[in-house]
């Protein structure tokens, strides 16, 4: 194993580093790309004779030949990597090497590619004049160039080839951080941003080489033990699990130091950037599928990760304040419950049963969440029925009833006075879920479609709960004898298309039904 | 007036269009700085003369002297936006010059600047091989530089740091986008974010000249008018105006025409930026602060925006969930006071009053924002207190008055099931809003500090409010009198410390008061 390395983020993407990485000479390393216009072929012998077996930082040259400007068009029109042009002017026409010069700088809008300008007759284009008019690099006549003059000459130009390229490499890369902003920083689940993470990162490793794919996962410290959080590829059946299990001990003991140290760690074709979060719990994401990193690349790559931890620190707030405002919702509705002696997880799991549905229904994400969160408030209105009438043992009086009934309407007012969306869903649903499609329902006896698609699927939420669970004055239905029930009242009570989708995905609800068992259950489902 | 411009995103930053932007010559354009380092005065003079009345993309040049090395590289270390060395070889020493070159690429790694060896004894470094192992980029021999040959020279070396420098310039730019990142896109409150958005703007168009200054406001349309949302510098007075009765018609013309296209307009010194809200809810940000943007910058500041946009977004989804979590709450706790008909916003004022009171005995923010958001719930046990006992018209019987006790215990009760700081402090709040700092109160009898701060706090906040504000069993006490209590009861009921606070501080508790007056109350405070 090599020796630990741990890099925090550099302030500068060094220009220094990758010039050092580049010195070094190395046999994979592609030739510069060189293309020879010359209406001579002796042009092109001697030129490639001159230059055989020539190397500038540890590259050698390939060569390529045109015939004519027309020629030249062609081949550029498809070569995007070309470093050098060695140019004749008088071709197919007195100044075809000059038009070239402008097709490729103002048409092909190619600043990056060096023009040496080689000419035979000085004298169609005199060197004061073309050096001023036209973008080339170097003006030379072909009788000064000594085989010594043609190697400085194509040195010179390599060289601020090669200066202009790393910039432009350099700036490609902050570009894709950039472009990548708007994926990582959307406000998202954990898992797609996990996945967005990794998609970006292997598009900005991708920069000028083959694709490549980053998978990876997240990872932080729950119930005591480091576990994996969220995670792509063949890591996504990992999630949950615990990094003790499932990882290989060098993986983990490089997500333990990494959240030790409190900083981001890069080994061998192993990332693991650190991601503090904002109520102690850090976390950490584990990346894999790179080899040889270059200096440059890691300097990005801890530059988008900086981005990633504050993207990431933005969904763990969110994700907190949205648990803690269910759990208040939780509270209120279990408060309403608990009065008229219903109990235990009734309010969650008619949430997610509403969700659920809503889902099935094809409700738009927005409002099925909207319709888990208002869901549990159903029956608020509950909180302002006397005591003596909610909890009497007997059976209630006609008119005992008519004030039992007049908690929907209660509820309905109580939560009706904010303009937020949740809030109007509430109040829908408060008001609403007593209604029964064929209009035989309180407090309005709405018929059909007359009752919002919230209070429809609140009263099958509501209903299938109730009879699904075990309760003070009844036992439990199996499953089957609710079922039943269901497609009895399918048309008279409920909304027959929720029947129908109910039916269809019994399994998705008793998935539920078994993630929220009560105390006094365990063992039995 | 101009001819309206919108201008969408753009794709790329293009190096085209800077390109086209630098060919006009203009006067303002500073010259390009060529250092001249070389021994022989002569060399100095005539390499002036015959560069005399030189320009190059419409900029002149401007000479500077070294006549060693040793002079050179103290030029070097406080110059940064040298072009051109024109470099000598043998002067101090035999390689004097080779040696500057080393200096100037690996001790400052200065790789933007061109070097040009011009030697008069090529047996002294010879081009073959000092190409090669010198990071230079041209070589020549003095005998070999005509008036013409100089010319070519210094234009091909100026063209290579023009387009170098026209990338590097675009890199810091885009750096700079991304170095703005964790400022922009970490969530926070609106006013912070459009003053980071603007400092971070002034930075980016700061780049290569002189400090400016951003200013600008956000809008959007509410209650019926487009309104200045967040500002920053002169604006700031103008919060929660209308855009309509503060801005001058050409600036809100501007501003309903992004509205109306959807899209960022710069015209002039101005800039409108287009923020889409989630719900519907657009936003516009105008920008002011700049004259004579180039189209590149043109280009970052649309990109930047882009950023800008979603950051803004991210806000906005923050927002709404923390003001619907604000409003469960407060219906919670209004619930349980109309419960024991206490009315209107009175869970409101001791939400607000409470984290006031946080704030000034020095709690954190988050602190105080948590008990902001808790301790309207402080009376949720009243829900679980039968009717007969929270409505009895008369007295409480002394059992009577030990059930109503339980108040506070059963509302900890129902609140401690929550893991979340919102949730703990709730229960805090709500098991301990009746101890008296003389151990004098209920459910516990505790003492002093033995209460919890969120417990002291809430007790001050409930009884301020119930004394201050009308009831339907009592006036509302004149605030004299209200205080002369709290007085009174400072040391045994309430904290000394809170109620010397809330005397030092009493203008802004009734500015609290004044905001959530009561309906039967207009015109009476």
């Amino acid at each position: 194993m090599t020796s630990p390395e741990s890099r925090e983020q550099d302030d500068e993407l060094f220009f220094a580093e990758e010039e050092k990485a580049s010195d070094k000479p190395s046999d994979i390393k592609e030739p510069w790309k060189v293309l020879i216009v010359d209406d001579e072929e002796e042009v092109h012998r001697v030129t490639r004779m001159v230059l055989q077996g020539f190397r500038f930082d540890g590259r050698g040259l390939e060569f390529h030949d045109a015939y004519s400007a027309g020629e030249a068009r062609n081949y550029l029109e498809n070569e995007e990597d070309l470093a050098l042009v060695l140019l004749d002017v008088v071709m197919e026409s007195d100044d075809a090497g000059l038009q070239l010069v402008r097709y490729i700088r103002d048409t092909l809008n190619n600043n990056f590619l060096r023009i040496v300008l080689r000419t035979g007759q000085p004298g169609q284009a005199p060197e004061d004049r073309v050096i001023v008019e036209y973008d080339i690099n170097d003006y030379k006549a072909k009788t000064e160039l000594t085989a010594t003059k043609l190697m400085t000459t194509v040195i010179s130009a390599l060289r601020s080839y090669r200066d202009i390229m790393i910039i432009e490499h350099n700036k490609r890369g902050l570009r894709k951080v950039i472009d990548a902003s708007p994926t990582i920083f959307r406000i998202q689940s954990l898992h797609n941003f996990t996945s967005g993470v990794l998609e970006q990162l292997s598009s900005l490793l991708s920069l000028g080489r083959n694709t490549m794919f980053c998978e990876g996962f997240t990872a932080a410290h729950r119930k005591g033990d480091l576990r994996i959080t969220a995670a792509t590829g063949d890591y996504e059946v990992l999630i949950d699990k615990r990094v003790s299990e499932v990882a290989p001990r060098d993986v983990r003991n490089l997500l333990l130091e990494a959240l030790a140290k409190k900083a981001n760690i890069i080994r061998d074709s192993h990332y693991v950037g650190y991601l503090p979060g904002r109520s102690g719990q850090d976390y950490v994401i584990y990346v894999h599928g790179w080899q040889d990193l270059k200096s440059w690349d890691r300097d990005l790559v801890n530059l988008f990760f900086t981005n990633v931890s504050v993207a990431h620190d933005n969904i763990m707030l969110n994700i907190e304040i949205e648990e803690t405002q269910s759990e208040v919702i939780y509270t209120l509705g279990e408060i309403a419950e608990a009065r008229s002696q219903e109990t235990g997880n009734h309010v969650r799991r008619v949430a997610k049963y509403s969700e659920l549905t809503a889902k099935l229904f094809g409700l738009s994400p927005f409002e099925s969440k909207i319709l888990r969160l208002a869901s549990p408030m159903h029956d608020v209105g509950k909180l302002a029925i006397p005591d003596r009438i909610l909890n009497k043992p007997g059976r209630l009086t006609p008119e005992e009833w008519e004030i039992m009934k007049t908690h929907a309407g209660l509820g309905q007012e109580m939560l009706q006075h904010s303009t937020r969306p949740l809030m109007r869903a509430a109040a829908i649903v408060a008001g609403q879920h007593h209604e029964k499609w064929d209009g035989s329902g309180y407090p309005l006896g709405l018929k059909g479609e007359q009752i919002h698609i919230y209070g429809r699927i609140t009263a099958c939420a509501d209903v299938f709960d109730a009879l699904s669970v075990r309760r003070v004055y009844k036992e439990a239905w199996p499953i089957k004898r609710v079922m039943t029930y269901f497609k009895e009242q399918s048309g008279s009570h409920f909304d027959p298309r929720l029947v129908t989708l109910m039916e269809d995905n019994l399994s998705q609800f008793m998935e539920i039904r078994k993630q929220y068992t009560e105390p006094w259950e365990r063992g039995e489902l």
